[in-house]
């Protein structure tokens, strides 16, 4: 369950309310779309900034809306307590798995983190997906608390960030994380930029934040890559080199997928939590050309 | 009223719920130390942690034992919403000021920072100290935003990060900050290990974590630097440098400060928000060797 493409969709708000018709039309399309399961409440999906009541809200609407695809909730927050509350609610609302990044806001350490997930895995009868994004984290998992946590009964899937471009060197970050965790643990690259390479150095998964917004694009590197055709992987994310440039410049993929589903009407405008406002007017102006140049509008 | 010392007390937390008793007999000890102002809910009083009704009933408690010194109240949280929620909580409770600090999940321009302190001040009556603590938010303050924002009506106080332990070196710091904000708008010096430094480098306050447990010593510190002794404030300073040593081998100073207060009887054991765990016995040793040396049990 833990493999292939999981689509990471945006959980849109309106004047500070979750726009629950812009989100369950999300998840229709990534129903329709065919993805491998759906991640509700991931990064992209602002679980960091929603109530447990909104999140719960959330979950439910997501697996309602899902059509039998298996969904994953996001459970992170910064207290333990408030994690298990969210597993708890999670697994009400019938998700099929959890996800979990060490949020901080003082620094944790390993032993803080294996703990945490620890706790979780005690706590709830659901597979756990363990989320390692010091982007927005900012702790860094070293390979020794990999192996510690993927050990822990109830851990399924790890996502890592990125992986370097050189595909002998992506290869070599992918082995060394597998050399430390057990075989029935699956590895699944985030970083949309670095998807294929992921997937061509033996990832088993791509936690997608693109595939959430526009699945069909995700879908077709991900099954050209379990299908064995990398280089048609490749050439196809090279295709969208102009969209990940995007990522890049204009500091993360939150506000660029935001304004891609702004402009494809698939949200209402200003859709990010406050602070973050999402990008300026002549930005979005450079999203929707680069999406319109490529032809990408599903 | 944004001058002199600031303590910042703990939230001590008892099978993970605010231990009212052990945070009342603090504040209670502040306002007995005769400190300048008693700031609940910074970063070493957990806010980030708690949610919003538990801050509003600590800042109603705060309020209510600080014997009439002025309480300023940590409103910080992830979303813009819930931030003017805590502001308002805050003011309804009787605080004497705001303090907060953009923390981040994705992180933030200089843009949305901004308009968060222009959305609190627009909304709160309360004076606003903006609080830069990269530590934890990850957010980098450049002069350039401290003016802009100090500019704006409401603003009474900035919080910096420690200032250089060279002394021409801090006054540059200071006086770099100093040149772009009104006059009005006092600097404050956290970092307690700099804190001597800073306000002989003209720095009007020391928001003071050491001062939310141990007040006499950080005030006798704070009184030095303002009559003029700036030899007597290094001095003491100095004399705790196994003090500071241990914040910084130990990770920070919230885990140092609460293995102080366990120690001394002011707060159960294990009165971090999990997964905070906190230090190990081994450490907690070390720390309670340090505070007898040095007979800081008051």
């Amino acid at each position: 369950m833990f493999t292939g493409l999981s689509a990471f969709p945006l959980t849109p708000l309106h004047h500070d309310t979750v726009h629950e018709e812009s989100f369950t039309r999300l998840v229709d399309r990534l129903a329709a779309a065919d993805v491998d399961s759906i991640t509700a409440l991931g990064s992209t999906g602002s679980y960091a900034y929603l109530t447990c009541e909104e999140r719960h809200r959330v979950a439910q609407l997501a697996v309602a809306h899902a059509a039998g695809t298996p969904v994953f909730v996001g459970i992170g927050a910064l207290r333990t307590s408030h994690v298990l509350t969210n597993a708890a609610n999670a697994e009400k609302a019938g998700a099929s798995g959890l996800l979990l990044a060490p949020m901080t806001y003082q620094p944790l350490t390993p032993d803080d983190v294996f703990e945490l997930f620890r706790t979780v895995t005690t706590h709830s009868s659901l597979p756990v997906i363990v989320y390692d994004n010091p982007g927005t984290t900012h702790f860094m998992f070293a390979p020794e608390l990999y192996g510690r946590i993927a050990e822990l009964p109830g851990i399924a899937s790890i996502k890592i960030p990125a992986v370097p471009a050189d595909p002998e060197q992506a290869q070599a970050r992918v082995r060394s994380i597998r050399a430390v965790i057990p075989d029935h643990v699956s590895i699944g690259v985030s970083g949309d930029a670095s998807a294929a390479a992921g997937l061509a150095a033996a990832c088993d998964t791509w936690y997608s934040v693109i595939g959430g917004t526009l699945p069909v694009l995700a879908r077709t590197i991900t099954r050209a890559a379990q299908e064995g055709r990398m280089s048609d992987a490749a050439t196809e994310a090279h295709r969208l080199a102009p969209l990940w440039d995007l990522f890049t410049e204009f500091g993360g993929s939150i506000r660029v997928v935001a304004a891609i589903a702004e402009h494809l009407g698939l949200a209402p405008s200003a859709s990010l939590p406050l602070p973050i406002q999402g990008l300026t007017e002549s930005q979005r102006h450079r999203v929707a050309e680069v999406i319109d140049e490529l032809g990408l509008d599903q």
